[in-house]
């Protein structure tokens, strides 16, 4: 009997021919609806896939890998999937350029003054030149990346080619090349003070849920903007609200909040100060090759008895 | 008698020390409102300013040296500087930064659809997954930057290191480090319909005045954006309507119009696929120490019988 493959992923024909024609006899099994997901979920070894129906790991009992479509698998590791004998690999490695190209055009758009820009724009007004003389240059600025994966780790590279000076923040005191200074996670205090910019990049565990929150915050210059495109719940949303409404800092870019979506009476919808990207960050046209070449990889080396790449930690989270 | 020079750029109380400092014996007269300006013109040998009053040129009968607080100096060129033995520098070197900065937070707020969605916050909306699937990565992409001076060379160097393919167009052959293919303005209709992304960067002279239009906006991809940081005339304005209007091209970016100020009734304002920067691309808290030290460098130069540096060609234009 042939291997099962469910692809729950929209990879297009020509990714599909791509698995096809490196595995030709293997039984894959393109899934894009929730009915036809479950239905071959049952009967499926391997999943290749973004999402996941609620109900996968139920009827899964002859799954032995899910390769997720995303970096973040908090989904699944909350769907209980650290209580099976099921390996999971993520994406990493798929999204660092455009989600590090998201929060650059995000430091942009603040240090030229784009929301106000546009503001006016759509109000046919001419700017005031007081407020024009805000606006900054990122060169010479200082970028404190949180979080140095695939995503943290390209968004340090390019601010570094950009002329910032970059610190990083890491749980470990493992050197990380290019970069400016390094600190531990537990020396946030001490990074956040430093920076014009503060970007967190990271998964979302234990560890990470509310990493900063109203001591953090209010450790950050008034002058300074911080960044989220990781998951929502590693800022405290109560404390962000606060730092934005009182001044504790100048303003928020963010992909990604907590709760999401963003209910329609939260207050950041009208906030001048900050620009929602409503978790569009990890999209790119190039998605969907980059995360079959990853799948194509591991499958090949789950065929030959390999170890996977991108294995997940399902008690650390990432 | 001390060399008198009026100072009419707002380069604050340091910078004026600095000048003091270095020059003890000079008259130095900090001119910043039109009545003293226009009195202090009188007697100047030079004056240091961005901005000039219609008939300075008129009463300025001991004028020897205007250094110019800007880049481009097309308002002093059509004031007739040309016709009077008046030296002219400008501020080549002071704004490359900003205004290349500028340039690629337009890249990046097209790339990364921010127009659409601060649209969206602005009416609490969730945005169509649709429309986000039309977001896009710049790594990889084409830039064509059109005049390769400080300005543009600032850019395109920015560029390659955020991983575009840059394509430079000057009006000489002379080579240009660190791009990756150069073309004559004479060649322009060839790199045009190569690029993701076209960046004039153009002083404006009888050389650069309409440089694009119809012929030169047809020849781009339907996907492209243009941007415009130099002078608005660079492009015709109502070949960029029809551009914008009927699909021509994807966007533009623009920093500076034709006319500008732009008047209230332009369709420019309402245009989804443009973004309107009012002339403040050069704008930055670095600039005033940076022309300080042009017009500091140069004063030297002045008073040793030096040729100074950044002169313009008044047949040229720049």
């Amino acid at each position: 009997m042939s291997l099962i493959i469910l692809v729950g992923e929209d990879i297009g024909e020509a990714n599909l021919a791509r698995l096809a024609q490196a595995h030709p006899d293997l039984d894959l099994r393109f899934c894009p609806d929730v009915d036809s997901f479950l239905v071959n979920a049952a009967e499926a070894e391997i999943i290749f896939s973004k999402r996941f129906p609620p109900d996968t790991l139920k009827i899964a009992h002859k799954l032995r890998w899910i390769q997720a479509g995303t970096a973040g698998v908090n989904h699944l590791l909350a769907a209980g999937i650290g209580k099976h004998k099921i390996i999971l690999t993520n994406a990493r490695g798929a999204h660092g350029t455009p989600i590090a190209e998201q929060t650059l055009a995000l430091l942009f758009a603040f240090a030229n003054r784009l929301p106000l820009l546009m503001r006016a724009q759509g109000e046919r007004r001419q700017v005031a030149k007081q407020a024009i003389n805000e606006k900054f240059e990122l060169a010479g600025q200082t970028l404190c990346v949180i979080g140095l994966g695939d995503i943290g780790g390209t968004l340090a590279a390019k601010a570094k080619a950009l002329g910032m000076y970059v610190i990083g923040v890491r749980r470990t005191d493992a050197p990380f090349p290019g970069i400016d200074a390094l600190y531990r996670n537990d020396q946030l205090l001490t990074a956040l003070p430093q920076a014009d910019h503060v970007a967190l990049c990271l998964p979302l565990t234990a560890a990470t849920t509310a990493l900063v929150g109203e001591r953090e915050l209010r450790a950050m210059k008034p002058s300074a903007y911080i960044y989220n495109v990781g998951r929502g719940a590693s800022i405290e949303p109560n404390a962000l609200l606060r730092a934005l409404q009182e001044g504790w800092i100048a303003g928020a870019g963010l992909d990604v909040t907590d709760p999401e979506p963003l209910p329609d009476d939260s207050p950041l919808w009208a906030m001048e100060n900050v620009i929602l990207c409503q978790h569009t960050s990890g999209s790119s046209p190039h998605n969907a090759d980059r995360i079959t070449q990853i799948f194509l990889d591991n499958l090949g080396r789950y065929r030959r008895g390999e170890a996977l790449q991108n294995v997940v930690d399902t008690v650390e989270g990432y």
